[in-house]
């Protein structure tokens, strides 16, 4: 069987560093219909890939689907993020695509898929073996903090205007997964609905060694399914 | 005299937080002639604003201008950061225009400050107060370290190819401002060839305090060369 490439046990091997200790989050850049660029700090849930296929690692990540970035992964599905390892001054960025899958019950066109490009090979070997996307997605979901998932229960879309603090006070501030009640469910319906999963496909990955003297850096690549790696100067 | 946007004091506060300590790095996006985004980690200097403007504040970073994100600035200089503050658990996204200012001695085109946008009303104001931009990169560079400065000593391009880590021993390992032979003259000529000034004029700051219970999100917008602000649902 195919192995997965190397840089994903670099990245495995740099979060387990005791000084990397909870450096879970990543910057991810997309860019908007007007060619800007945006980027915004997000939690690195899991690696993922299709079944047998080591060699075609996936990031898992999350999102609210109401937000800017769907919008704009479904104009441009090209990511890049930098995921910076203080403890160890490790730096990986990984460039690649980005697939949204919300929920069916989100509203109207929100509950489609972004498409799937061409090159995008893990997504598309998901694709080929029915992978159940949404129960992936609710594996993610169910495994958020009572009060994470309150923050899918915003009134409308995370960043749009707020009148004053006063009407946050009738926000839910935590939605646990065994409703008490009819606001449980409700809150939870909702959250559900607006909770979209976010897999990002790598299609290279720079690793910059900067605690280690003199400082490293190796590129990978993949063309096709194939990874290669390079030495590169840092 | 205009004052300083409140987002400028955010930041300095944020910075001043005990468990900030160090946190002066984010993550800047950039695009490529392509299309794709790209994000690096990049050190944050000093803010500074044109004369008797403090209300048109820039953020100083730095960079060598061989490396892919002034070519990417050269078509699109649009950028935007993210700077993650984990332990306040604050977060800036600063949007706005990069200004990369590089040494009139880099080898040709190289050597070109890239245009400023009629919207950057900072930099605008720099150019009209006939701003010493060469006096500015020079102060910025001789505050780095001795191996800092080696950083820009590098052969080729930061990210080219790299035979192997033999040729790496031949490179300078520290690049001290007052040359002590000819050896050191000849790096520190060339590293002052490679740095370049980079600054960000920012047009929209969006501030999201997950710190405190409710989070809050603040979004600051300039309009023309004005600030606003506005709550934003987080």
């Amino acid at each position: 069987m195919a192995s997965a490439p190397r840089w994903v046990e670099a990245i495995n091997k740099a979060l387990s560093h005791p000084d990397n200790k909870g450096k879970i989050i990543y910057q991810v850049a997309t860019v908007d219909a007007s060619t800007a660029p945006h980027a915004r700090s997000q939690v690195h849930r899991a690696f993922m890939n299709p079944e047998g296929r080591p060699d075609l690692p996936l990031l898992v990540t999350s999102t609210d689907v109401r937000t800017p970035k769907v919008a704009q992964l479904r104009v441009n599905q090209r990511v890049e993020l930098a995921w910076w390892m203080e403890g160890s001054q490790d730096q990986f960025r990984i460039s690649g695509f980005a697939h949204i899958h919300p929920s069916p019950a989100a509203p109207g066109d929100a509950s489609q898929p972004t498409p799937i490009p061409a090159e995008a090979a893990a997504l598309k070997a998901l694709e080929a073996t029915t992978f159940d996307w949404e129960a992936k997605r609710l594996e993610i979901f169910n495994k958020m903090s009572p009060s994470m998932r309150a923050s899918w229960c915003v009134p409308r879309a995370p960043g749009s205007k707020l009148d004053s603090y006063e009407e946050q006070k009738k926000w839910p501030r935590e939605v646990p997964l065994e409703p008490q009640n009819g606001e449980d469910e409700k809150n939870l319906e909702m959250a559900k609905s607006n909770f979209a999963l976010m897999l990002i496909e790598p299609i290279s990955v720079d690793w910059v060694e900067l605690g280690i003297q003199p400082n490293r850096r190796t590129i990978f690549t993949r063309e096709g399914e194939k990874w290669t790696e390079q030495l590169a100067i840092p």
